[in-house]
C-alpha cells in the first residue's frame, strides 16, 4: 500500500537524471571554458577545447559504428588523449578498457579477446608489444595510433591516427548521456595473482560518486593542479580524470614517473596534488639535495598500495608534502578507504604519527559501509586491534562485477558484501589496519602466519633493505615461511644470521626456514610481485 | 538485446545502496565520535552523542507507532533538536515537515492538516500560535514539547517533552535505512502564489546529493564551524544540516538572528561558514564599530534570495567575510545555482566585482542542467545578456513534486524541466541573471511572500473592490509588500485600517507596509498591469 508520499510523485526527466562523470565535464567547460585543463610538455588545452574534442571523439567513434556496450581499449601512458578517452569513449556509449602498459603481448591479447574490444587507441611507444599481441588475435580491433609528440620511439601501426579520428567527429554531438546510471563506463583488468586476469566492470553511478568522493575526502579545493604520477590505467587513475575535471583543475600529464621530472613538474606548474604508491615518494626522496628542484607551495600526495613508512612520511614532511594514506582495490574504483586524519594527531611525535598514518582508516563518506568480519559468517569482529578478519565493503563505489565471470562475481559478493581478500584488524577507534592479503597467509602446522608480520621484523634488521616472505610447500608442516631479502650495500649477513635474528623477535614457527638473497621482482608501482616469489619458493628444493 | 556488460552484472546489496544523508551521520560519528557536533549556549554535544540521540529519537518514534510515510512536523528555531530531527525523523522512516516559525495559526493549521502530521515537535516559544492552530484541527498530532533552556517564553502544551521522548528510544536501533533512495525524506511548504501553500516533497537521493553539492561548490574543508543564521525551516536549511555533518563540522545554534549575537558567535566559536539572505549581512554591517565583536580568521558567507548589493559586498570585505552568491528555490533543495567565481575577477574594481557577483551563475555540478528558455516551447534563449526567459532546471536535486497536488506537479515539470517561475537572461559566459519573477513573489528579509495571498486577504475586506500587491524596494528588507487598492463606492478606510486588517489575517511580515488608494491600471481585457504598479511603488519614496 502506498503512502501519500508515493502518490503522483514519480520520477521524471526533470527530477531524476542518470549520474555520470560526463556531466562534470560539461559543467566545468560551461563555467570555465578558457581555463587550462591539460598541460603536456609545451601543449596547453582549455576546458572549452577538451569539451569540444571529447564530443568529437564520441561522434567519430559513433560514425565508425561504435555504440552502447562496445569496448574501446587504450594502451597509453598519462597523456592528454587518455584524459579525453575518459569522457569521449563513454559519451559514445562505449566502455573504456585501459590496458596496463607493463603487460606482455600474451596478456594484452588475452584481454583484447576477452573484452571483445572493437577499437584500440595505442600510443606509438607501445607499437612493438601491441603488434605482437595483435598477431595472436583472430579478430583484430580497429587500431588508432596516438602519435604523441613526446613519445620517444615506436611506429604507427594503425588504420588512423588519433587526431585524424577526432577530426572525423563534430562538436555538435549531443547524444552522449547514458540511459541508465547502471550502464557500464569502464573495464579494468586486475593483475591476476591467480591465473587469468579478471575484468572489473565500473558503472556510471559509481564512477560519478567516487569522482566526487575523492574531492570530498581530500578536501580538494577548486582549481587543483594535479600531476599525473599515478597511472591512468590503474582503476581509471583512481577516478581522478573525473575528480580533477569536476573541480576544474589542471591535468599535468607525465609520460614517465622519473623523480627529477616529478619534482620539476611540481615546481614549474605549482602542482598542488598528486597520487602514487609509496615507492614514488621514496624515489623523490632519493634525489640528491643538489639536484632537487625546489618549491615552497603546499603540496598534498595521496598514497595507497602499501603503508607509507615513517621515514618516508618524515622525508615528505621535509619536502613540504603532506601525505594522505588511502586504501582500495580495482573492484571499488580505487581508493574508497582513507586514514581520516584528526587535527590533534599533528602534535604527536613522528613515530606515533607514522603508526596512525600506516592504518588504512575508514570508508569514504560516499561508500556506504566497511567492516572487518569473519568471511564465512560475515560476523563483524571486535574493534580490538587484534581480531584478524577479512575487509568487506558495500556501497555505490563497488563494481558491477567481473565481466563474463558469473561464478567469481557471485563469490565476491557473497552475503551482500564485497569480499576484498585483504585481512585486517579494526582498532578501537574504528580505523582498520591491513595485516595481510589473505592469499599471503602462510599456514604452518595449522597455525596462521602473517607474512607482513615476519617481513616487518626482517625490515628492522640493519643489513636488510627490503624483504618479502611467502609460503614454501613443506611435507611436514604444510607450508613454511620463506624469506626473500635485498641487502643494503656492503652488508653480508649469512642465512643463519637472519634466521637467528627472526627467532629472537618472533615465535619460532613464524621465523623463516629459508632465506634467499637478491633483488626482489616489483611491479611498475613498486609492489613486490609475491606470485613470482611463490614460484621461486616452490622450485627451491 | 543485452550487451556483455549487462549479463550477470546486476545490482545487489554490495554494490547498490540507497543514497541517504543518514549514512553521512554514521560515517562522521564513526570517524570523529569525540569531536564537537553541536554548540548551543553552554551545551556541547559530540558526534557520538548525536548519533546515539538520533537513533534513540527514531526508535522512540517507532515505538509510538510512527513509520514509513508518516509525517513528523517541527516548529522550532535553529536549536539542537532541529539538527537531530533531520536525522532521527527520516531514520524512523517518517518525513520531516519543517514549519516556518513566522506563520500564523491559520497557515499552520492548514499545513498540519494537509501534511497529515502525526507528530509535532514544537519549541516552547511557539506554544501560543501552536495552541491556536491546534484549535482549528479535528485530528490533532501527538504534541512533543521542546523545552529548550534558552527559550525565553511559552508553555509546555504537549503530551511529552522532547528529552523524555528521546529517552524512550534505544541506541541499539538499527533499522534506519530507506529501502529506496526515491523515498521521501522531508516536506517543505512554499508560500503558494495561489492561495494555499504547496508541499514540496524531497527524496533521500536529492537530499544526499545536495548535501554533498554544497560542500563541493563551497570548497568546504573538513571541520567547518557553521553558524546557524539561515532558518532550518527554509528548504531544510538549504540541506546544511546534512552538509555540515558530512564534513564533520560544528553546528553552532542560534535561536534568533541578532546582528551582535551573530558577530559574537563568529568571534567566540571561530565560525568559518554561515548562510543567510543579504539582509543578515546588512544587519551585521549596521552594528556600530565600537559595539562590534572583532575577529580576524577567514569567514565565508553564502547568500541567496536577492543579489548582494555592492555596498554590502564592500562592507563584508571590510569585516573579512567572503560573500558567495547562490540561487535556488524550495523545489530544488535550496541553492543549486552558484555564481562560480573566477580567481581573476578578484582583481577587478568593486563595482565590476559586485556586478559579476550579482549574477546567479551556473548550476551546481551535481545538478544536471540549467537553462533560460521560452516557457512554452522550451527553446533555450541566446546567451546575449538580454533575451529574457524562464529559468528551467533538471537534475537529481529537484523535488519529487507537490504533495497531493498532481496538476501543479505536472505543470511545473512540463516538458521534462522544472519551471522555476523566475525570469532571467543568460550572459555570454553562461551565467544567468534574474531579472524578474514571473509569479509576483515578493522577497522580504529572505522570506517569500505571495502577492496573490496578500491580495486575496485584501479582497475579503468589505471596503475593498480590487487590490494588487507588488514589491517595493526597501533598503533593510530588500523588498516589502505594497498594496494598491480600489475602494467600493462610499467607503473610506484609512491606510492604517487596511494594514491592521491584513495583519489580523496574515503573518505580520506578509502584511503591506504601504497602501495606496486609487484606480488600478488595467489592460484592455481588464488585467491589472502590475508592471505599472511596480514602477509606481519604486517611485513612492
Amino acid at each position: 500500500m502506498s503512502n501519500i508520499f508515493e502518490q503522483n510523485l514519480d520520477k521524471n526527466a526533470a527530477n531524476f537524471v542518470p549520474m555520470t562523470p560526463i556531466s562534470l565535464l560539461r559543467r566545468t567547460a560551461r563555467a570555465y571554458p578558457e581555463r587550462t585543463a591539460i598541460i603536456h610538455g609545451e601543449l596547453r588545452r582549455s576546458w572549452g577545447e577538451v569539451w569540444d574534442r571529447c564530443r568529437q571523439l564520441a561522434d567519430a567513434l559513433r560514425k565508425r559504428g561504435i555504440g552502447k556496450g562496445d569496448t574501446v581499449a587504450i594502451m597509453a601512458p598519462n597523456i592528454p588523449a587518455f584524459v579525453e578517452a575518459h569522457f569521449g569513449v563513454p559519451m559514445s556509449g562505449a566502455v573504456l578498457n585501459s590496458l596496463n602498459i607493463r603487460l606482455d603481448a600474451e596478456a594484452i591479447a588475452f584481454i583484447l579477446h576477452h573484452s571483445e574490444a572493437k577499437v584500440l587507441l595505442t600510443d606509438r611507444e607501445f607499437s612493438p608489444v601491441i603488434s605482437e599481441a595483435l598477431g595472436k588475435l583472430d579478430h583484430k580491433p580497429l587500431i588508432v595510433d596516438i602519435d604523441d609528440a613526446l613519445a620517444a620511439s615506436g611506429e604507427l601501426i594503425g588504420a588512423v591516427e588519433y587526431e585524424a579520428l577526432v577530426a572525423e567527429g563534430s562538436t555538435e554531438f549531443e547524444d552522449m548521456w547514458p540511459a541508465n546510471e547502471w550502464d557500464a563506463i569502464s573495464l579494468n583488468y586486475t593483475s591476476g595473482t591467480t591465473g587469468d586476469p579478471k575484468g572489473v566492470v565500473y558503472h556510471h553511478r559509481g564512477a560519478y560518486m567516487n569522482a566526487l568522493g575523492n574531492a570530498l575526502e581530500w578536501d580538494l579545493p577548486s582549481f587543483p593542479v594535479y600531476l599525473w604520477t599515478l597511472p591512468m590505467f590503474h582503476c581509471n587513475g583512481w577516478c581522478f580524470p573525473w575528480t580533477i575535471t569536476a573541480k576544474a583543475g589542471v591535468h599535468v600529464c607525465l609520460r614517465k614517473v622519473e623523480p627529477v621530472a616529478v619534482l620539476s613538474a611540481i615546481a614549474e606548474h605549482k602542482v598542488s596534488h598528486l597520487c602514487g604508491a609509496p615507492i614514488v615518494m621514496s624515489m623523490m626522496l632519493q634525489v640528491p639535495e643538489e639536484q632537487r628542484p625546489h618549491f615552497d607551495h603546499p603540496v598534498s600526495m595521496m598514497t595507497a598500495g602499501a603503508s607509507p613508512p615513517a621515514a618516508v612520511i618524515a622525508g615528505m614532511d621535509g619536502l613540504g608534502v603532506e601525505v594522505v594514506h588511502a586504501y582500495g582495490l580495482t573492484e571499488v574504483y580505487g581508493p574508497t578507504v582513507v586514514c581520516a586524519w584528526k587535527p590533534e594527531w599533528d602534535e604527536l611525535p613522528l613515530a606515533d604519527r607514522a603508526a596512525l598514518k600506516a592504518r588504512q582508516g575508514l570508508q569514504y563518506a560516499i561508500q556506504d559501509d566497511l567492516m572487518v568480519a569473519d568471511p564465512d559468517t560475515l560476523e563483524p569482529l571486535a574493534w580490538d586491534g587484534e581480531s584478524l578478519g577479512e575487509i568487506m565493503m558495500r556501497g555505490n563505489a563497488v563494481m558491477k562485477g567481473y565481466l563474463k565471470n558469473a561464478p567469481t562475481t557471485e563469490t565476491s559478493f557473497a552475503g551482500g558484501w564485497f569480499h576484498t581478500g585483504d585481512l585486517a584488524v579494526t582498532h578501537p577507534d574504528g580505523h582498520i589496519e591491513i595485516k595481510d592479503r589473505s592469499k599471503d597467509i602462510i599456514i604452518s602446522g595449522g597455525e596462521n602466519i602473517s607474512s607482513v608480520e615476519v617481513e616487518s621484523v626482517l625490515y628492522a634488521h640493519p643489513d636488510i633493505a627490503a624483504a618479502a616472505v611467502v609460503a614454501k610447500p613443506d611435507e611436514k608442516w604444510g607450508e613454511t615461511p620463506c624469506a626473500f631479502v635485498e641487502l643494503v650495500d656492503g652488508a653480508a649477513p649469512s642465512e643463519a644470521d637472519v634466521i637467528a635474528y627472526a627467532r629472537k623477535h618472533l615465535a619460532n614457527f613464524k621465523a623463516p626456514r629459508v632465506v634467499v638473497f637478491g633483488d626482489l621482482p616489483k611491479t611498475a608501482t613498486g609492489k613486490i610481485q609475491k606470485f613470482v616469489l611463490r614460484e621461486r619458493a616452490r622450485a627451491l628444493d
